[in-house]
Protein backbone atom coordinates (compact mmCIF):
# COMPACT_ATOMS: atom_id res chain seq x y z
CA UNK A 1 0.00 0.00 0.00
CA UNK A 2 1.61 3.28 -0.84
CA UNK A 3 2.47 6.15 2.35
CA UNK A 4 -0.33 8.39 1.11
CA UNK A 5 -3.53 8.12 -0.37
CA UNK A 6 -3.15 7.73 -4.24
CA UNK A 7 -5.64 6.44 -6.92
CA UNK A 8 -5.30 2.34 -7.26
CA UNK A 9 -5.65 2.14 -10.89
CA UNK A 10 -2.79 4.15 -11.62
CA UNK A 11 0.36 2.97 -11.45
CA UNK A 12 4.25 3.95 -10.58
CA UNK A 13 4.66 7.95 -11.14
CA UNK A 14 1.20 8.00 -12.38
CA UNK A 15 -0.14 8.40 -9.17
CA UNK A 16 1.58 10.84 -7.57
CA UNK A 17 1.46 12.87 -10.52
CA UNK A 18 -2.35 12.64 -10.32
CA UNK A 19 -1.99 13.68 -6.86
CA UNK A 20 0.00 16.48 -7.65
CA UNK A 21 -1.16 18.78 -10.91
CA UNK A 22 1.12 21.63 -10.13
CA UNK A 23 4.46 19.33 -10.12
CA UNK A 24 3.64 16.45 -12.85
CA UNK A 25 3.97 19.66 -15.12
CA UNK A 26 7.71 20.56 -14.87
CA UNK A 27 8.32 17.08 -13.95
CA UNK A 28 6.74 15.95 -17.46
CA UNK A 29 7.77 18.58 -19.33
CA UNK A 30 11.44 17.67 -18.27
CA UNK A 31 10.96 14.08 -19.31
CA UNK A 32 9.68 15.54 -22.71
CA UNK A 33 12.71 17.49 -23.46
CA UNK A 34 15.00 15.34 -21.77
CA UNK A 35 14.02 12.30 -23.70
CA UNK A 36 12.16 13.37 -26.75
CA UNK A 37 13.70 17.10 -27.60
CA UNK A 38 16.10 17.47 -30.55
CA UNK A 39 19.30 15.94 -29.55
CA UNK A 40 22.42 14.22 -31.33
CA UNK A 41 21.55 11.43 -28.95
CA UNK A 42 18.43 9.67 -30.16
CA UNK A 43 15.28 8.97 -27.80
CA UNK A 44 16.71 4.70 -28.09
CA UNK A 45 19.89 6.34 -26.95
CA UNK A 46 18.09 8.28 -24.12
CA UNK A 47 15.59 6.13 -22.90
CA UNK A 48 18.88 3.85 -22.24
CA UNK A 49 20.45 5.98 -20.14
CA UNK A 50 16.94 6.48 -18.20
CA UNK A 51 16.82 2.68 -18.23
CA UNK A 52 20.35 1.92 -16.97
CA UNK A 53 20.30 4.41 -13.99
CA UNK A 54 16.53 3.10 -13.01
CA UNK A 55 17.57 0.06 -12.74
CA UNK A 56 20.93 0.67 -10.84
CA UNK A 57 18.25 2.67 -8.77
CA UNK A 58 16.39 -0.96 -8.31
CA UNK A 59 13.10 1.07 -9.55
CA UNK A 60 10.93 -1.88 -10.87
CA UNK A 61 8.18 0.82 -12.66
CA UNK A 62 10.51 3.24 -14.24
CA UNK A 63 13.52 0.67 -15.48
CA UNK A 64 10.29 -1.30 -16.80
CA UNK A 65 8.51 1.40 -18.10
CA UNK A 66 11.35 2.96 -19.79
CA UNK A 67 13.31 -0.01 -21.26
CA UNK A 68 10.05 -0.49 -23.12
CA UNK A 69 10.23 2.60 -24.42
CA UNK A 70 14.04 2.60 -25.53
CA UNK A 71 12.83 -1.31 -26.85
CA UNK A 72 9.84 -0.09 -28.80
CA UNK A 73 12.25 2.59 -30.47
CA UNK A 74 14.65 -0.05 -31.56
CA UNK A 75 12.12 -1.85 -33.26
CA UNK A 76 10.90 -4.29 -30.38
CA UNK A 77 14.90 -5.43 -29.11
CA UNK A 78 13.53 -5.99 -25.51
CA UNK A 79 16.25 -8.34 -25.38
CA UNK A 80 19.30 -5.53 -25.58
CA UNK A 81 17.72 -3.67 -23.19
CA UNK A 82 17.78 -6.75 -20.85
CA UNK A 83 21.72 -7.10 -22.12
CA UNK A 84 21.93 -3.65 -20.94
CA UNK A 85 21.03 -3.47 -17.64
CA UNK A 86 22.91 -6.88 -16.87
CA UNK A 87 26.50 -5.85 -18.28
CA UNK A 88 26.58 -2.61 -20.66
CA UNK A 89 30.17 -3.10 -21.32
CA UNK A 90 29.39 -6.52 -23.21
CA UNK A 91 26.06 -5.20 -24.61
CA UNK A 92 25.49 -4.20 -28.52
CA UNK A 93 25.59 -0.62 -28.43
CA UNK A 94 28.29 2.02 -29.21
CA UNK A 95 31.05 2.71 -27.78
CA UNK A 96 30.16 6.06 -27.13
CA UNK A 97 26.75 5.44 -25.58
CA UNK A 98 29.33 2.85 -22.99
CA UNK A 99 31.08 5.82 -22.16
CA UNK A 100 27.53 7.45 -21.74
CA UNK A 101 26.15 4.84 -19.59
CA UNK A 102 29.62 5.02 -17.25
CA UNK A 103 29.21 8.39 -16.84
CA UNK A 104 25.15 8.19 -16.04
CA UNK A 105 26.25 5.37 -13.84
CA UNK A 106 28.78 7.24 -11.50
CA UNK A 107 26.18 9.89 -11.40
CA UNK A 108 23.87 7.43 -9.97
CA UNK A 109 26.13 7.05 -7.28
CA UNK A 110 26.59 10.51 -6.54
CA UNK A 111 27.71 13.50 -8.45
CA UNK A 112 31.09 13.75 -6.91
CA UNK A 113 31.44 10.12 -8.26
CA UNK A 114 32.23 11.45 -11.55
CA UNK A 115 35.99 11.76 -12.99
CA UNK A 116 37.91 13.54 -15.92
CA UNK A 117 38.74 10.06 -16.96
CA UNK A 118 35.30 9.04 -17.12
CA UNK A 119 34.85 12.24 -19.31
CA UNK A 120 37.84 11.92 -21.01
CA UNK A 121 36.63 8.10 -22.13
CA UNK A 122 33.43 9.89 -23.28
CA UNK A 123 35.09 12.74 -25.64
CA UNK A 124 37.44 10.00 -26.82
CA UNK A 125 34.40 8.53 -28.46
CA UNK A 126 32.75 11.43 -30.07
CA UNK A 127 30.83 12.78 -27.16
CA UNK A 128 30.33 16.54 -27.10
CA UNK A 129 29.26 19.16 -23.75
CA UNK A 130 25.84 18.83 -25.04
CA UNK A 131 25.61 15.20 -24.88
CA UNK A 132 27.61 14.82 -21.90
CA UNK A 133 25.27 17.63 -19.88
CA UNK A 134 22.02 15.83 -21.35
CA UNK A 135 23.70 12.30 -20.13
CA UNK A 136 24.40 13.50 -16.43
CA UNK A 137 20.99 15.61 -16.15
CA UNK A 138 18.99 12.57 -17.38
CA UNK A 139 20.74 10.17 -14.64
CA UNK A 140 20.34 13.01 -12.06
CA UNK A 141 16.29 13.39 -12.95
CA UNK A 142 16.24 9.61 -12.66
CA UNK A 143 17.64 9.50 -9.26
CA UNK A 144 15.02 11.89 -8.51
CA UNK A 145 11.73 10.11 -10.30
CA UNK A 146 13.01 6.56 -9.02
CA UNK A 147 12.88 8.63 -5.45
CA UNK A 148 9.89 9.64 -6.14
CA UNK A 149 8.03 6.50 -7.18
CA UNK A 150 9.75 4.03 -4.63
CA UNK A 151 9.98 6.98 -1.71
CA UNK A 152 5.73 7.02 -1.52
CA UNK A 153 5.61 3.14 -1.32
CA UNK A 154 3.68 3.64 -5.13
CA UNK A 155 2.33 -0.03 -6.70
CA UNK A 156 4.30 -1.03 -9.17
CA UNK A 157 3.05 -4.24 -12.01
CA UNK A 158 6.55 -6.52 -12.03
CA UNK A 159 5.36 -8.40 -14.69
CA UNK A 160 7.08 -6.45 -17.68
CA UNK A 161 4.81 -7.66 -20.67
CA UNK A 162 2.29 -5.42 -18.34
CA UNK A 163 4.55 -2.22 -19.48
CA UNK A 164 4.84 -2.98 -23.41
CA UNK A 165 1.56 -0.76 -24.40
CA UNK A 166 3.16 2.15 -22.09
CA UNK A 167 6.28 1.54 -23.88
CA UNK A 168 4.36 1.86 -27.13
CA UNK A 169 2.81 5.00 -26.05
CA UNK A 170 5.70 6.95 -24.56
CA UNK A 171 7.88 6.32 -27.29
CA UNK A 172 5.31 7.56 -29.44
CA UNK A 173 3.57 9.93 -28.07
CA UNK A 174 5.83 10.92 -25.23
CA UNK A 175 5.24 12.47 -21.39
CA UNK A 176 2.92 15.57 -21.98
CA UNK A 177 -0.21 15.64 -19.78
CA UNK A 178 -3.48 14.10 -21.42
CA UNK A 179 -6.85 15.22 -20.55
CA UNK A 180 -8.92 12.11 -21.67
CA UNK A 181 -6.96 9.44 -19.32
CA UNK A 182 -4.53 9.48 -16.60
CA UNK A 183 -1.13 10.70 -16.92
CA UNK A 184 1.67 8.43 -18.19
CA UNK A 185 4.83 7.89 -16.53
CA UNK A 186 7.92 10.22 -16.38
CA UNK B 1 37.24 22.79 -14.15
CA UNK B 2 34.14 21.95 -14.89
CA UNK B 3 33.77 18.88 -16.86
CA UNK B 4 32.10 20.92 -19.78
CA UNK B 5 32.63 24.51 -21.13
CA UNK B 6 30.23 26.74 -18.37
CA UNK B 7 31.13 30.43 -18.42
CA UNK B 8 33.32 31.27 -15.64
CA UNK B 9 31.51 33.88 -13.66
CA UNK B 10 28.40 31.34 -13.03
CA UNK B 11 28.75 29.17 -9.96
CA UNK B 12 26.65 26.03 -9.07
CA UNK B 13 24.29 25.24 -11.06
CA UNK B 14 23.74 28.38 -12.72
CA UNK B 15 26.36 27.35 -14.98
CA UNK B 16 24.64 24.42 -16.39
CA UNK B 17 21.16 25.92 -16.74
CA UNK B 18 22.63 29.11 -18.84
CA UNK B 19 24.21 25.87 -20.54
CA UNK B 20 20.63 24.70 -21.56
CA UNK B 21 17.91 26.68 -20.73
CA UNK B 22 15.54 24.65 -22.43
CA UNK B 23 15.87 22.03 -19.31
CA UNK B 24 16.44 25.21 -17.06
CA UNK B 25 12.94 26.42 -17.51
CA UNK B 26 11.03 23.10 -16.15
CA UNK B 27 14.03 22.72 -13.48
CA UNK B 28 13.56 25.90 -12.20
CA UNK B 29 9.48 25.67 -12.42
CA UNK B 30 9.99 22.82 -10.36
CA UNK B 31 11.99 24.28 -7.75
CA UNK B 32 9.72 27.68 -7.53
CA UNK B 33 6.31 25.46 -7.03
CA UNK B 34 8.04 23.11 -4.34
CA UNK B 35 9.93 25.23 -2.41
CA UNK B 36 7.64 28.93 -2.64
CA UNK B 37 4.31 27.71 -3.95
CA UNK B 38 0.97 28.14 -2.00
CA UNK B 39 1.76 24.75 0.87
CA UNK B 40 1.09 24.44 4.92
CA UNK B 41 4.43 23.91 5.15
CA UNK B 42 6.22 27.50 5.49
CA UNK B 43 9.28 28.35 2.91
CA UNK B 44 11.19 28.08 5.54
CA UNK B 45 10.37 24.53 6.22
CA UNK B 46 11.06 23.49 2.55
CA UNK B 47 13.84 24.95 2.07
CA UNK B 48 15.48 23.07 5.64
CA UNK B 49 14.51 19.81 3.69
CA UNK B 50 16.46 21.21 0.73
CA UNK B 51 19.18 22.07 2.49
CA UNK B 52 19.89 18.86 4.38
CA UNK B 53 19.19 17.04 1.59
CA UNK B 54 22.07 18.51 0.02
CA UNK B 55 24.20 18.75 2.89
CA UNK B 56 23.93 14.56 3.00
CA UNK B 57 24.54 14.71 -0.60
CA UNK B 58 27.55 16.79 0.54
CA UNK B 59 26.94 19.55 -2.29
CA UNK B 60 28.38 22.33 -1.28
CA UNK B 61 26.61 24.54 -3.66
CA UNK B 62 23.11 23.81 -2.71
CA UNK B 63 23.61 23.42 0.95
CA UNK B 64 24.95 26.81 1.16
CA UNK B 65 22.59 28.78 -1.23
CA UNK B 66 19.29 27.15 0.21
CA UNK B 67 20.66 27.36 3.61
CA UNK B 68 20.89 31.10 3.47
CA UNK B 69 17.55 31.04 2.07
CA UNK B 70 16.53 28.97 5.05
CA UNK B 71 18.03 31.28 7.42
CA UNK B 72 16.92 34.46 5.33
CA UNK B 73 13.06 33.15 5.96
CA UNK B 74 13.91 32.58 9.08
CA UNK B 75 14.96 36.85 9.99
CA UNK B 76 18.85 35.31 9.54
CA UNK B 77 19.13 32.41 11.98
CA UNK B 78 22.02 31.06 9.94
CA UNK B 79 23.05 29.02 13.51
CA UNK B 80 19.58 27.03 13.47
CA UNK B 81 20.57 25.54 9.90
CA UNK B 82 23.75 24.88 11.51
CA UNK B 83 22.60 22.65 13.93
CA UNK B 84 20.03 21.11 11.54
CA UNK B 85 22.27 20.04 9.57
CA UNK B 86 25.07 18.35 12.08
CA UNK B 87 21.74 16.65 13.97
CA UNK B 88 18.25 17.93 13.11
CA UNK B 89 17.15 15.58 15.96
CA UNK B 90 18.18 18.26 18.10
CA UNK B 91 18.05 21.29 16.86
CA UNK B 92 15.10 23.58 17.82
CA UNK B 93 12.75 22.81 15.36
CA UNK B 94 9.33 21.40 15.40
CA UNK B 95 8.49 17.66 16.38
CA UNK B 96 6.61 17.44 12.59
CA UNK B 97 9.77 18.91 11.02
CA UNK B 98 12.08 16.37 12.72
CA UNK B 99 9.73 13.53 11.17
CA UNK B 100 9.44 15.11 8.10
CA UNK B 101 13.22 15.44 8.11
CA UNK B 102 13.75 11.74 8.60
CA UNK B 103 11.37 11.06 5.88
CA UNK B 104 13.58 13.05 3.59
CA UNK B 105 17.33 11.47 4.78
CA UNK B 106 15.79 8.36 3.97
CA UNK B 107 14.69 9.20 0.48
CA UNK B 108 18.39 10.90 0.05
CA UNK B 109 19.36 7.21 0.75
CA UNK B 110 17.12 5.35 -1.94
CA UNK B 111 13.33 5.81 -2.31
CA UNK B 112 12.82 2.05 -0.71
CA UNK B 113 14.40 3.20 2.73
CA UNK B 114 11.17 4.70 3.40
CA UNK B 115 9.56 2.91 5.74
CA UNK B 116 5.75 2.52 7.33
CA UNK B 117 7.58 3.78 10.81
CA UNK B 118 8.87 6.47 8.82
CA UNK B 119 5.72 7.47 7.83
CA UNK B 120 3.50 6.87 10.86
CA UNK B 121 6.08 8.97 13.12
CA UNK B 122 5.07 12.02 10.46
CA UNK B 123 1.27 11.26 10.89
CA UNK B 124 1.64 11.07 14.40
CA UNK B 125 3.07 14.77 14.77
CA UNK B 126 0.22 16.00 12.10
CA UNK B 127 1.70 15.62 8.78
CA UNK B 128 -0.75 15.16 6.19
CA UNK B 129 -0.92 13.66 3.06
CA UNK B 130 0.32 16.83 0.85
CA UNK B 131 3.01 17.57 3.08
CA UNK B 132 4.44 13.72 3.18
CA UNK B 133 4.12 13.92 -0.73
CA UNK B 134 6.43 17.14 -1.09
CA UNK B 135 8.77 16.64 1.55
CA UNK B 136 9.59 13.09 -0.66
CA UNK B 137 9.16 15.20 -3.47
CA UNK B 138 11.51 18.05 -2.13
CA UNK B 139 13.71 15.38 -1.70
CA UNK B 140 13.99 13.46 -4.68
CA UNK B 141 13.94 16.87 -6.78
CA UNK B 142 17.50 17.74 -4.60
CA UNK B 143 19.04 13.85 -5.27
CA UNK B 144 19.17 15.82 -8.86
CA UNK B 145 20.04 18.88 -8.39
CA UNK B 146 22.69 18.03 -6.51
CA UNK B 147 24.07 15.48 -8.99
CA UNK B 148 23.39 17.84 -11.54
CA UNK B 149 25.96 20.86 -9.84
CA UNK B 150 28.56 17.94 -8.71
CA UNK B 151 28.42 15.60 -11.77
CA UNK B 152 29.03 18.67 -13.86
CA UNK B 153 32.25 19.58 -11.40
CA UNK B 154 30.93 22.85 -11.40
CA UNK B 155 32.65 25.97 -9.76
CA UNK B 156 31.47 26.13 -6.28
CA UNK B 157 32.36 29.53 -3.70
CA UNK B 158 33.01 27.71 -0.02
CA UNK B 159 32.67 30.66 1.94
CA UNK B 160 29.20 30.21 3.32
CA UNK B 161 29.22 34.60 3.31
CA UNK B 162 29.38 34.58 -0.36
CA UNK B 163 25.75 32.65 -0.13
CA UNK B 164 24.02 35.58 1.42
CA UNK B 165 23.08 37.86 -0.64
CA UNK B 166 21.92 34.86 -3.10
CA UNK B 167 20.00 33.52 -0.05
CA UNK B 168 18.00 36.69 0.15
CA UNK B 169 17.27 36.95 -3.39
CA UNK B 170 16.12 33.24 -3.60
CA UNK B 171 13.83 33.70 -0.33
CA UNK B 172 12.37 36.84 -1.87
CA UNK B 173 12.43 36.59 -5.62
CA UNK B 174 12.19 33.27 -6.05
CA UNK B 175 13.50 30.74 -8.69
CA UNK B 176 12.22 32.39 -11.58
CA UNK B 177 14.35 33.15 -14.53
CA UNK B 178 15.70 36.92 -14.76
CA UNK B 179 16.49 38.46 -17.64
CA UNK B 180 18.42 40.92 -16.88
CA UNK B 181 21.03 38.99 -14.40
CA UNK B 182 22.21 35.10 -15.13
CA UNK B 183 19.91 32.56 -13.79
CA UNK B 184 19.62 31.64 -10.22
CA UNK B 185 19.75 28.60 -7.88
CA UNK B 186 17.80 26.02 -8.07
Amino acid sequence: MAHIELSKELPGITGPLAFSPETASPLLSLAEILLRGPNTLTSAEREMIATYVSSQNDCCFCQLSHGAAAAEHLGGDYALIDRLKQNFETAEISEKMKALLAVAGKVQKGGKQVTAADIARAREQGATDKEIHDTVLIAAAFCMYNRYVDGLGTWQPSDPEQYREMGKRLAHEGYKRRESRPVEAA
